[in-house]
C-alpha cells in the first residue's frame, strides 16, 4: 500500500471543512487533519446578526455540521480550541497550541491548507476596550451582544460603518428595541457596493423604520462610565450618546501565520495564490477570507471575502490537494443583503468603480414591479445597470426594492461572469409567467434603455442629478408629461416645472423655446423617453430625461391632497 | 419633409404592440397602423387561468395599456375588431375587413408585420362542438368558462393536455370548486418540459390537492346531453363523467394569411424568417407565435410560443422596420409555471430531447433547500441538470419545489445562452446571504456531482431505475448509510434493504460482499456518495448511490410510526 498522503488543514469553518471533505471523498485514505480555534467546525457566521435579532432562537443552529461528522463520518482527526501558531515549509510541519491547556504539538504535512479567514478590523481608538463595544464575527460576539443588550439601560446603540454586516445588524438591533444610529464615513449606505441612486431608496427605506444614518462621519473615539461601559461614540468633538456599540468597518485577513512562514502576500492584503489556489510554496495551499482572488471582469486581484467563495476554494483545494488539477476562476464582487423590507445587492462593478477602473461607462435605472402587474402581489424593483459604452459589455449591477431582487442580481453575476453585452441580456430567455415575471423581464428593460443610450436615441440625468440642478436653482424647463390626475396625485414640486401630458405634446409644443433646456419625467421614462424622441424630431437641440423618474426619485414630492414623502 | 414610412401591423396582442411602440420612438414621423380582431390591444393572455380562478378579478386587469395609449400617446391609426384577410406583397397592400359591418378596405404599406400569434389546436374530435368544451386563449374564452361555471350543475371537470395552460387550469378550476381529472397522452405532467425524476414529483403534488391524473389517454370524442351541453369524455369506449371540459392541447401558429400571400411557411409551420425577423419578403416581418425561431442550444429551429419572446421580437421587428438592424438570437425553451404550491421548470433541453438532439448525456438530481437551513422559512427544491458528458457544456435544467425554483431556472437560461459549461455553473459568484441562499446555491451542488461523474468519482441510478429494479424484484443490495434514528422515520421497504451507517462502514465493510451490485441511499445523497466512494477505494466494483436519495423519492416510505408518503 502506497504511504498515506499526509493533509493539515489549518481553519474549520467554511474553506476549511469543505476542503476536507472533498479530499476524503477523493482519497479515502488519506489522513487529514483539521485545526480549529473554535469549539466547532462549520460555523454559520453569516447568520450572526440574526441570531442577534431573535431570528434564530438557538446558536446551535449555526452549526450546520459537527465535528462529529468530521470525525466519525469522514475519518478525519479534528482539533478544536486549538490554533496553529508556526509553519515550517521546509521540514512541512505544523506547530500547534491548545488553547486552554497551552499544551504544544508539531503535525507533519505533505499538503498544507491555509483558511484562517479574516478578523473584524478594529482601528485603535481612544476607549475602543470599553466594555459595550463589539465586533460580530463569531458565535460568542453574538452570544456577547445579546447577553449586554439584555441588561442595557440606555436603549441608544452606534452602529459604525455601514456595510452589509452593519446594515443586518440595524435591522436586528431595531428588532430587539434598540434606538439605532449608523455613523458611516462615506457618503450613503453601503457605501463600497451601491452607487448614489440605489443607496438613497436604502437610507429612506431606514430612516422610515426609524433608523438614523449620519455619513460623513469619522469617528475618533469612545468615553465610558464608571464601571467601564462605553456611554459615547466621539465623531471630534461631538459626542454621540449610546449604550451599545457595534463595530461594523470589514475584515482584515489572518495573514501572520503565513507571513511569518515566508510566504508571499499580495498587493490586497490577503496570501498569494494561483489559479489552483497554491501559494509561493507549492505543497501550501490558501483559501477562502484570508486568499487572494482574481475580479474576472478587471482581471484584477481582489479582495470579497464571502463564505460562499470561501467554499468553491475548498473544493478545488481539496481536488488539488489529493492529485487533482482544479482552477478557480475568480469571483464578479456579488453582494446581497436584507434590510428590513428591501433586498439590495450588487453584481459586478458600480459605476463609481467602473470609471475608476477606466471603462467609458454607460447605465440605466429602471424601475419595474417584480412581476405581472395583473397578478396580486407585485412589488417594486428598481435596477440600475453599468455597461462600456463602446461595446456594451455588461461591467455590473445594482437592484433593490421590496420585490425579488435577488434573481436579477443572479442573472447578472452569471450573465456578467460569461462576459454578456447588453445585446445578450436584452435577448435572455428568461422564465416568463404572470406570478414569476413580467414578459419583459426587468433586466431587459434596464438593458434597452442602455442601447438606446447606445444608439444616440436616449439621453437622461440621475434623479441625484437633476436634485442637485433644483437645489442649485438651475434654469430649465422641468417637464412632467403625464396626466393632470396622476399631477395631482403627486409631483415633483420646483418652479422649473411645466406639467404637458404626452397626448397634447404635438399640439402645444410651441410653448417649449427650441433653445430651452429641457428635463422631462412621468412615472417610469417610458412616456418621458417617449416625448424626447418627439421633440429631438421636432428640432429639439437640448432634451433629456430622468432615468427611473419618479419612481426612481427618493426625495421630497407634493401633492394636492398632502405634503407626501412617496 | 421626406415622404413618411408606412408601417402596417397585423395583431396587436404582444408582438404587434411593442413593434409599434418601438418604430414611433425610432421614428416620429412614421405612419402606423395597427390591425386587430379583439376589441383591445395588449391583451394579458398570459393571466387568463388566473381570471378564471378569481385570483384576477376583473377582466379590465388584463388589458395592460389600451387603444387610447396607442391612438393619443403614440399616435398610431388603430383598428379594433378589424380583420386583415389578405396581403399582396407585390403591390404593398393589406385587405381588412370590419368583423361587425363586414365594411372592406385597403391598406398600402412601405413596410407590414405579421404578429398573427396561434390558436389552440382542437382536434377535429366527434363532439368537440358540444357547449361546454372551451379552450383558452383569450378573454372571451375565459369569461365563456367562468360563466359557466357559475351554472355548472355537474362539478367534475376534465382537462384535456397537461402542458403549462392545462396545469395552470388545474389549479384554477380546483380554486373554483370543481373536481378535476386530467388526461393526458403521455407519460407525466408537462412531457415536453420536465423529465420523469421531476415531473414525478408534480404529479404527486397534484394528487395530493385533489387531482385526477390519467396518462397515456388518448381521447377520441365527447358525448352529450339533450341540452348539447358535453357530460362525457370518450377515450376510446371508456367514458369519463364531465360537466365541462378544457382541451389544452398546444397551440397552432396562425399562418394563412402569410400562406396565401406566398410566404415561405418553415419545417415547424411558423412562418420562415431570417435573424431581422424579415420573411420571404423583405418588407414583410413577422414575430410573436406565427414566427419560427432557433434554439440556440440546437441551433435547430424550434416552435416555442411565448409572451415573452413576442414582446422580445416585437422590439427587433420596430427598430428593423424604421431602418435599423437588429437582430434576434433565438431561445433557450425556457418554460415556468406555478401549480398549487409547487413552482416547476425547465430550461434548455431536457434529458430525453438532448438524447434524441444526440448529444452524449450526463445528469445530475440534487436536493437542497432554498436558502441558509438556519434562517427561517427554507422550503425545498430539486434540481435536474444535464450536460454533455465529453465536454461539460450545459444543456438544459429542470427545477422544481415549494422554494425558490425560478431564479435557478433563469440563472440556467443565462448560462445556457451564454454557452455555459458545468465548470463556470460549479464557480458562479451567486448572491449569497442567509435570506436569499445557502453559502453553495443548489445549481452549484448539481454542477459538482456531474463533474463528479465526469471524472468518474460518482455513478448514480435515478430514482426512477431504483423503482423499476424493486419492482422488478432485481437482486442487489440496497444499502441505507444513514442512522437508525432517520431510518425508523422513514425509509424505502425492500427486501433488498441493508442498514449499515456510514460511521460504521469501514469495520462492517465485511458485511458486504465485493461481488453484489451495491447501490446506496441516504437522505440526499452526499452520504451515499461518501460511501460509494469508501467501497470504490476498498475495491468494491458495482457500487453507486441513488441521485437525489430520499429526498427525491416520489414513491412510498414506510416508517415506524405508521404507514406514510414523504
Amino acid at each position: 500500500m502506497p504511504r498515506k498522503n499526509n493533509i493539515v488543514i489549518i481553519g474549520g469553518t467554511a474553506c476549511g471543512p469543505k476542503a476536507a471533505a472533498r479530499a476524503r471523498r477523493l482519497d479515502s485514505n488519506a489522513k487529514i487533519t483539521i485545526i480549529e480555534q473554535r469549539d466547532n467546525l462549520s460555523s454559520a457566521t453569516c447568520g450572526l446578526p440574526y441570531f442577534v435579532g431573535g431570528i434564530i432562537k438557538n446558536k446551535s443552529e449555526l452549526v450546520s455540521r459537527g465535528v462529529e461528522f468530521f470525525r466519525n463520518g469522514l475519518k478525519m482527526t479534528v482539533f478544536t480550541g486549538t490554533r496553529a501558531t508556526a509553519i515550517n515549509p521546509k521540514a512541512h510541519r505544523v506547530e500547534i497550541v491548545d488553547i486552554k491547556t497551552n499544551k504544544k504539538q508539531t503535525l507533519d504535512y505533505d499538503k498544507l491548507v491555509i483558511a484562517t479567514g479574516a478578523t473584524p478590523t478594529v482601528p485603535n481608538w481612544e476607549g475602543k476596550d470599553l466594555k459595550g463595544i463589539f465586533t460580530l464575527s463569531d458565535i460568542p460576539d453574538a452570544v456577547g451582544i445579546r447577553d449586554y443588550m439584555a441588561g442595557l439601560k440606555n436603549k441608544k446603540s452606534v452602529i459604525v460603518g455601514a456595510g452589509l454586516i452593519g446594515l443586518e445588524a440595524a435591522e436586528n438591533f431595531v428588532a430587539m428595541g434598540l434606538k439605532v444610529t449608523v455613523l458611516e464615513m462615506l457618503g450613503w449606505p453601503l457605501p463600497t457596493l451601491l452607487d448614489e441612486e440605489i443607496a438613497a431608496q436604502l437610507e429612506k427605506h431606514m430612516k422610515s423604520k426609524g433608523v438614523k444614518l449620519m455619513f460623513g462621519q469619522r469617528v475618533t473615539g469612545f468615553k465610558g462610565d464608571k464601571a467601564g461601559k462605553v456611554n459615547k461614540v466621539m465623531v471630534g468633538d461631538t459626542a454621540i450618546d449610546a449604550g451599545m456599540v457595534l463595530l461594523s468597518l470589514g475584515v482584515r485577513p489572518n495573514v501572520t501565520l503565513a507571513k511569518e512562514a515566508g510566504l508571499k502576500i499580495g498587493t490586497t492584503g490577503c496570501i498569494a495564490v494561483n489559479e489552483y489556489l497554491q501559494t509561493s510554496d507549492p505543497d501550501i495551499y490558501a483559501g477562502g477570507d484570508c486568499a487572494e482572488m482574481v475580479n474576472i471582469i478587471t482581471g484584477k486581484k481582489t479582495l470579497v471575502p464571502m463564505g460562499s467563495t470561501a467554499n468553491k476554494h475548498g473544493r478545488v483545494i481539496g481536488t488539488n490537494i489529493t492529485g487533482g488539477k482544479d482552477t478557480f476562476p475568480g469571483v464578479v464582487g456579488t453582494g446581497v443583503v436584507k434590510v428590513f423590507d428591501l433586498n439590495a445587492g450588487r453584481t459586478g462593478l458600480n459605476e463609481a468603480q467602473a470609471i475608476e477602473a477606466g471603462y467609458d461607462t454607460v447605465t440605466s435605472l429602471v424601475p419595474s414591479e417584480e412581476h405581472a402587474t395583473y397578478y396580486p402581489g407585485a412589488k417594486d424593483i428598481l435596477v440600475k445597470l453599468v455597461a462600456e459604452k463602446s461595446s456594451g459589455r455588461l461591467l455590473g449591477g445594482q437592484v433593490i426594492g421590496p420585490g425579488e431582487a435577488v434573481k436579477r442580481i443572479d442573472v447578472l453575476a452569471t450573465a456578467l461572469t460569461m462576459g454578456a453585452n447588453v445585446d445578450n441580456l436584452a435577448n435572455l430567455d428568461l422564465a416568463y409567467a404572470p406570478p414569476y415575471n413580467s414578459a419583459m423581464d426587468p433586466l431587459h428593460h434596464a438593458a434597452n434603455v442602455i442601447r438606446n443610450k447606445q444608439a444616440g436615441y436616449a439621453r437622461a440625468i440621475s434623479p441625484q442629478e437633476l436634485k442637485r440642478k433644483l437645489d442649485k436653482n438651475e434654469k430649465f424647463v422641468l417637464l412632467d408629461v403625464r396626466f393632470p390626475m396622476e399631477w395631482k396625485e403627486q409631483r415633483i414640486e420646483a418652479p422649473q416645472t411645466k406639467l404637458l401630458p404626452l397626448p397634447e405634446l404635438d399640439e402645444r409644443m410651441s410653448e417649449l423655446d427650441k433653445d430651452d433646456e429641457i428635463v422631462i419625467y412621468c412615472k417610469t421614462s417610458i412616456r418621458a423617453y417617449q416625448a424626447q424622441r418627439t421633440l429631438d424630431d421636432a428640432g429639439y437641440k437640448n432634451v433629456c430625461f430622468v432615468d427611473g423618474s419618479l419612481d426612481a426619485w427618493p426625495y421630497e414630492t407634493a401633492s394636492n391632497k398632502q405634503e407626501s414623502t412617496k
